[in-house]
């Protein structure tokens, strides 16, 4: 068996052209969708707002009224009442020539008005009349019937990820419930003989599972619903059986590797017998022992044992198999802060690297401080305020070099 | 009553200022405390990894038996054994003088042993010898069983919020619970005459609650835990005795206004009526028409009318405020994209402006194309990917330049 190392690229790419979106959706009140994909493009039911809205506090008038309006020959207008915001328009009897009425933002327009004098350009002359100091055309300061949206108008399109507004505006169009695709499923099963539960205490030799808990608490925030399947001794026989029946119960599988050779080499052996190797090694640092599989249509990922780099393997490459599985667009996930390189840090050509740093403010300056630690240590995990990138073509970040870290 | 308008900064300074952090702390599985914050400092129980930890596969050894070892003049040692992932170091005799024992990554050193050869630069040269092409200083290749964490470092301080990554390490170490800061109670009152509930057909005039439910979903992804108390009419006597209610039952209140000049002059009166206004009108566009107020001790806001607006001031200020109540240290929240202005935006100078932009790729370019419908049209909400800020010194976006999206 002989595998070419893909980079992250070429992985992504694999998986995704290996796997279907899920087709099943829920029913999901909108109030409570957030963070939800659409399963449907969603469409107004109604024009909003549904009547001429005034957009300025004024005065409701008919536009050719106003015309010719000006600071030192005012249009006076005759005062016909006041609209109440909530009130409907037909409460009013319909604007004659000559006539305005006082508008809050907001109100509906009375019959016969076609526009809002804001109130900074009137003056009230008296209690029965307004002085307009500056013409409007048909339509100033008002929202028209479907200006904001047309009945049947595309809102969202199939795979949108539903963020705060998208509640707001669906449920202000009267949107209370929308189809969402099934939150994915993931499995996770943790190998290696040298693992033992956190709340264990560990025999000198041994440590606790780290892997398994920050991959499942990556997952809760990108979505999806993760199962832990337990620590598994590394015997090819109850991994086979743990991992079938992770795979009949979820859309995706992650074997959580212990950092031993024998544990990476099992963990082959088991994806090659599960279905097909597609990709056996990635050009990234850390994260180079990822092996990818595919199982009648549903992905496996062995990840690698070391904390940083199971961490960093599910991001950059478990998350948007997540994404194709949810249907849902690419998009930026990670806030940025442009820092500086507070030094040098090497790197290979051909090999993707994502280094830990810690942001440091020095003299006005946002410093990127690589952590040099061993990227099995737990404790730089804690450290990092985020990741820097150096492409592939690179062979390093000189030291000053303005850089985009992502936020961790 | 007079009051100048501030800036967004000072603003948040004024309210900094006012409130106290939470001091109520909540007992928190650690595996559920994803996004909560530290009410204390963590230290770690324990040394990690608590042993001499091999961090290569392959031989371990005593290190000055490999001293001289080169490609021309390989050291042959004896093959004492192998270590078993997850064994205790004291089930294997003490390595002896010119001997080495096969070893996989993340296993416990033998004792005698004091670094390890990466398989790599060794070759087998019989079931019983080994030969090492390289030598090895002590501690080459091994994790110091304190190298990780020390008993009684601090791992995280008070205040930091627990990322993925977090719950991992804590695990790690064994603390399986922490002291999370109580979540934040929010009370969102909505006020507004021309407001029905998302469920209730609005008659013309009338307009369905939006921004009650973007800041419900706002809040809710920042950690808090809000509670809406409906809507209510525009009359001072109830709105000041539902926001005392609110003010009892939550540590901080928003009032989630209507539109009009009404309704924004009662919110003004009720703030007044209640404690003490701090800030009325801030110098952002949208969102000037932004109060904010403290009774005992507890800030409430008034919020704009427009949806964009609710939603710009619910994150750029109320969601400082709600980390200032979580003794939360700040942080960047949003990712940003860098993208190029696809047209000229003008902007004036003194005020801080928050355009919403679509993102657009062409011909390999990411531009940022300003939205440039009313800031009431909840349609833009759904369609803006971004935000970009105009700071109050510049006077507008020149198309081209180059901007970094925050993205929504």
């Amino acid at each position: 068996m002989f595998f070419q190392t893909k980079s992250l690229k070429e992985a992504i790419a694999i998986a995704r052209e290996h796997i279907r979106p899920l087709e099943e959706a829920d029913v999901v009140p909108t109030a409570e969708a957030r963070g939800r994909v659409l399963a449907t493009a969603v469409h107004s039911p109604i024009d909003l707002p549904g009547f001429s809205r005034a957009t300025m506090d004024g005065y409701a008038v008919r536009a050719q009224d106003t015309f010719g309006a000006s600071e030192g020959a005012p249009r006076k207008l005759r005062m016909a009442g006041e609209v109440k915001i909530g009130q409907p328009p037909d409460l009013y009897p319909p604007l004659a020539p000559g006539e305005a009425m006082a508008i809050p933002t907001g109100g509906a327009l009375p019959p016969g008005a076609d526009a809002v004098v804001m109130v900074e350009d009137t003056e009230r002359s008296g209690p029965e009349e307004v002085l307009v100091f500056s013409p409007v055309a048909p339509g100033t300061n008002v929202m028209a019937p479907d200006e904001d949206l047309r009945a049947g108008q595309e809102i969202f399109e199939k795979g949108h990820r539903l963020r705060p507004q998208d509640i707001g505006a669906l449920l202000g169009v009267g949107i209370t419930e929308v189809q969402a695709v099934r939150r994915v499923r993931v499995g996770i099963i943790s190998t290696g003989e040298e693992l033992v539960p956190p709340e264990e205490e560990p025999r000198p030799g041994q440590i606790r599972d780290i892997n398994s808990y920050t991959i499942r608490a990556q997952l809760e925030e990108a979505g999806a619903v993760p199962k832990l399947y337990g620590i598994i001794p590394d015997d090819e026989e109850t991994l086979l059986e743990r991992s079938r029946v992770a795979l009949a119960e979820n859309d995706l599988v992650l074997l959580s590797g212990g950092s031993s050779v024998g544990t990476r080499d099992l963990t082959l052996t088991v994806l090659s017998e599960l279905g097909e190797v597609l990709v056996h090694g990635l050009q990234i640092k850390p994260g180079k022992p990822t092996i990818l599989g595919i199982s009648e249509g549903k992905p496996i990922v062995g990840l690698p044992g070391n904390p940083v780099s199971a961490m960093v393997v599910c991001d950059k490459l478990v998350i948007p198999i997540l994404q194709r599985l949810q249907g849902e667009k690419e998009r930026p996930r990670r806030p940025i802060a442009l820092a500086e390189m507070a030094r040098h840090v090497p790197s290979a050509k051909g090999r993707l690297d994502f280094v830990r740093v810690r942001l440091i403010r020095r003299d006005g300056r946002l410093l990127a401080e690589p952590i040099l630690a061993q990227s099995g240590a737990i404790s730089s995990l804690a450290e990092a305020d985020g990741l820097v990138t150096i492409p592939a073509e690179s062979e390093g970040l000189e030291k000053g070099k303005q850089v985009a870290v992502e936020i961790w």
